[in-house]
């Protein structure tokens, strides 16, 4: 089969090549790829492909040059001939994709001579899927697409491998180009995937290398402990070195390719190693040094803070805590060895500032970490197209060195939204996501819009009036989710555990460091150096001083940086708490229009994928009204300010 | 065996009889029960027990003088010869384990001829246990003491048959006379235990039979549709009703003494007669005549409301809807049908009034159902010895005719507290639950010091420090949980779902109609009549008066009836902010002293049992500073009006 069914490559996509006459020079699995994709395309719809030069013009050329390791390819149209030259055949294999996006526009007109190369090098998948379902997490942590695609029940399912050779394609269409197929907590099963179940691994790898697609896998910190026997993980014991080893080699003589390991450690009840009174350093270059020999890379994970804060003590800051622990360690992590950073300082909410880690290791390979899977941003039961934040994340400056896209060296990670759901993401919408990231992590600074009108075009064809609409739901349902949730940068006030819905107070009296600390005077957390925990100091000065005052902080992160009263007039010319209750009306508002226009495509869209949205469409405006409600009634009770137009449920 | 090992029949309890010379005249199966025990003490112990007198004194003579269903027995010792006569062999058994009870006591001087009967006829323990594991609620729904006596994993637990027979013995030994061994909420492998697995059933009335115990299984509603393969389960549809008489008769063929079904019908989810159009006594009636040939009883529910209120909506109480729902149904109710109310109009919280429908149904029977198994009030992880509490509403009188304790004319009945936990109650101390709730059913004008001191006994011994240090822990225990927790009567503030630690808006917007509308200014719902929700208005004249208004309304009820200020000067001469502020500080210091007198018997308890409690003790210290600074701190935030001591953290 060639194109992927309920996603953004329909075998549709694949008409203007499938169509014509193509030629593939070259050799390789990756050259053997794109040809069987192509030959299938005209299969289906009537063009021919072929790897000797036959008699005859061809509308295509695709052509590998040389056999290095770039992923660079170059485009161009001349003399009614497109063609594709790569001098690795990773390269080649996103010019075919590249075409296959352009569709007919590749083959019409004439366009000049562009070489097209990825800025990030490493543009990773992270699934958070168990292997034996979790009691708590089940099968997927934080997966709101159905099952697994490659675990189920602690076995391996063999059943997907074609469905795995789907979502190669479809990754690589959009430019992804690593995946770590288990989740960073890992368990006891998840454990054993390093060494006797490798087997399980290599299988995925195969269907993935077909794609460009290099496997990673997490693995736990305590492995030598609880899979060697050994007495202790201690990074710098000798016994524990020649484990990892012999571990890794292992691993490489059944995957080859393999990318490396993800860990998270002294995490949320993770092991790690201040388990030994070693650092972070210790424990990411034993397993760097392990690596080494292969090529691969560890993947170290940032996201260490103390889960076991008591909420009476405003003296801890947990947005502060990764810079805390890792800054001081600048310099010291070996070359292959990549510290992966959530992109805000807390955990993926709808508004946080840029780490501010990000701009003070310049010493440090950096991996930038994104949420695909929508914890906390409506589960894919909501739209919510997160482009723009991420846009908006990756353009900014943390300080001269660049952007955080070109501070990204160690790559662009993005935990995954996907699933063995029939449209992939649960929420046939939320593809947008997985695809803009993919095409993010290529360009960092590209222009989400036409990324997201690309999306829209490759899934639901190029008629205008189903495009607008499209575009019309998702453009501005970021903000729109930002408008009912959580306002003004505060974050969380969702309800414990499962994180769906409105829990104002859900997470305020807890240990884990996440607090409104409203009252009947006002609202916010004081992160200012003057008179707060000093988290705003962490930035460079241009920053530091911008978000040290309420006068210069940016509205919409006002209240993750200042505790201000209610009446507290924001730059837009609002008081906070009307800011609030108009907001959440607007919010509401906002998606019922939505839903207006998407029932306004019925008959337009494929009738099961318009359901599917127009059904859980009912659910976010059920849920928004209650977030909304919730939201309102809780800070008129709390600050006794009338809403102004007189809208609320007291 | 005799005794109940982890329990207060200890084998040393059996002392007095097994080192005697009994008489045991009579026969039958439970005149054959209390010869086995009897027996084994004297073996144990080195009396010995005849069954045809022969030469030498009596110590003891147990007679059985007729053959009737009475359960009364007369006690007396005259001439160094204690004997306890009955007319029927239940009393015989309860007579049995009055001189249990004394022990020595039982032995000395000269007692006046007393006959004891029970109250109440009916004394019930309903147990919450699946047969299959729920996914949510687990083996045993709102169960804290381990697995299920009865069930594992969708079996019946044949293993526990023995430990089941004892169970009996400890029921019959405080004067329980019906269990009911499965969950009121009844899911599918539940549900089969009414027809194809009716003989596990008979299987455990066996034990229970032996001990004067009648067993009772909770029945779904929709029987019929999900077991009989109908189309509908209307009450009036012939073929329903035929296909219960049936249904009744096989249960009957295997069980001869089987007592009747319990109903939660149209609550929570359970199918009912709403869904016919058919009223609540259509339902249960349609039970009461197939179960009437047979002499069973069906307890129908009346925990009946909406539990998808909008909590926007103030306009509708969830304390009004048994009253509602039942009151004009008296009358109409077939006399083996019972109408089965909770004690309070809420659900088993800390402190609530007595629900108004117990004094508004005189043409209807009425079971009065208290909660042993401590849902709401510490989860057998803190200890609250419920006594008072029970005691309270026992001898409550709502109206003239008389109090609860008497009104109860169907009986009365406990949610199990039990499972196979070692000490059969999770928490060792929480088996004085069981023990009260089984005395207080008996006789529900009991003094509960009296049985409180009664079980110390039995269980600990007779030493006089030990026991003092025991009763000094459980004795203000129920209060001092109130302290700690929702102020008032206001009820809830709770963690959703699992119900344990404080969650002050918990159920603040929620469905399930549980709220405390604490704003700014105030706190606590408006029930009266005049301006609130008129729930007051469903008591009698006398108890409507007092709850009507804030001024006379008891302070431990004021914000279940009331919504004032914080300011609001309680009968106790504090503000109501203030009173707030002071018991929890209050009940904190209690439950430390209480752990402190627990570690001083360390030594002269069963160290297993004094290191469980010890353990517990450690707990629950943590979870009332959790609630005391929770609910402080919140109340402080919001109202502003400070602790007059200084102590809280803001």
């Amino acid at each position: 089969m060639q194109g992927v069914d309920g996603a953004w490559l329909p075998p549709g996509a694949f008409r203007a090549i499938g169509a014509r006459r193509t030629l593939i020079r070259g050799s390789g699995p990756l050259v053997d790829t794109l040809h069987r994709d192509t030959a299938d395309a005209c299969e289906r719809f009537g063009g021919r492909v072929d790897r000797e030069a036959s008699p005859g013009p061809y509308a295509l050329v695709l052509e590998l040059t040389g056999s290095d390791a770039s992923e660079a390819f170059t485009f161009e149209r001349q003399g009614g001939r497109t063609s594709v030259t790569a001098s690795g055949a990773a390269g080649l294999l996103y010019g075919f994709f590249h075409v296959v996006r352009l569709g007919e526009e590749a083959f019409t007109g004439t366009r000049a001579r562009r070489t097209h190369r990825p800025a990030v090098p490493l543009r990773m998948l992270d699934h958070w899927d168990n292997v034996a379902v979790h009691p708590v997490m089940g099968q997927v942590e934080r997966g709101y697409a159905g099952g697994s695609l490659f675990w189920r029940d602690g076995r391996a399912r063999a059943d997907l491998l074609p469905r795995v050779s789907a979502y190669a394609r479809l990754l690589a269409s959009c430019g992804i180009n690593a995946v770590a197929v288990n989740n960073v907590n890992v368990h006891a099963a998840e454990a054993r995937l390093l060494t006797d179940r490798i087997g399980e691994v290599a299988a995925l790898a195969r269907e993935f290398r077909a794609y460009g697609i290099r496997t990673h896998l997490s693995v736990s910190f305590a492995a030598p402990v609880v899979l060697g026997g050994l007495a202790t993980a201690d990074p710098l014991d000798p016994g524990v070195r020649t484990w990892w080893a012999e571990a890794v080699a292992r691993v490489y003589r059944e995957i080859p390719d393999f990318g490396g390991f993800v860990v998270k450690a002294d995490s949320e009840g993770q092991p790690g190693p201040f388990a030994y009174g070693r650092s972070h350093t210790d424990g990411a270059n034993l397993l760097a040094e392990a690596l080494r020999p292969y090529g691969g890379t560890v993947h170290w994970r940032a996201f260490v803070y103390n889960h076991h804060q008591d909420w009476r003590d405003r003296g801890t800051d947990r947005a502060r805590a990764a810079y805390d622990h890792f800054v001081p360690l600048d310099g010291e992590f070996a070359p292959n060895a990549v510290l992966q950073v959530k992109h805000g300082p807390m955990d993926f909410q709808v508004r946080e500032p840029v780490s501010p880690l990000i701009g003070a290791m310049p010493g440090t390979r950096l991996a930038v970490e994104l949420q695909a899977t929508q914890e906390y941003t409506g589960q894919q039961r909501h739209v919510c197209w997160l482009g723009p934040m991420w846009s908006e994340v990756l353009r900014f400056r943390p300080e001269d060195r660049g952007s955080v896209g070109e501070l990204a060296s160690g790559g662009l990670v993005a935990v995954a939204n996907t699933g063995d759901d029939p449209y992939w993401t649960g929420h046939p919408l939320a593809q947008a996501n997985l695809y803009t990231f993919g095409r993010l992590a290529w360009r960092p600074d590209a222009d989400v819009s036409v990324i997201l009108d690309d999306w829209i075009r490759l899934t639901f064809g190029a008629e205008p009036e189903v495009a607008a609409g499209v575009r019309a739901v998702l453009d501005g349902s970021w903000r729109t989710y930002e408008k009912y949730t959580a306002p003004l940068g505060v974050g969380f006030m969702v309800q414990p555990g499962h994180h769906y819905g409105p829990g104002v107070d859900g997470y305020e009296y807890s240990p884990w460091g996440t607090y409104h600390f409203a009252d009947r005077d006002g609202v916010g957390v004081d992160r200012s150096a003057a008179t707060g925990t000093g988290f705003a100091g962490q930035y460079a000065d241009r920053w530091a001083e911008a978000y040290e005052s309420p006068g210069t902080c940016p509205d919409e992160l006002l209240l993750f940086f200042h505790h201000v009263p209610y009446g507290h007039v924001l730059g837009s010319g609002r008081t906070v708490i009307q800011h609030i209750y108009d907001t959440h009306f607007e919010g509401v508002e906002e998606v019922e229009e939505a839903r207006r226009v998407w029932a306004s495509l019925a008959g337009s869209v494929e009738p099961g994928r318009h359901a599917r949205v127009a059904e859980l469409f009912e659910e976010q405006v059920r849920c928004a009204r209650e977030w909304r409600d919730q939201i309102n009634s809780y800070f008129l009770r709390k600050s006794g300010v009338p809403d102004a137009r007189g809208r609320i449920v007291y």
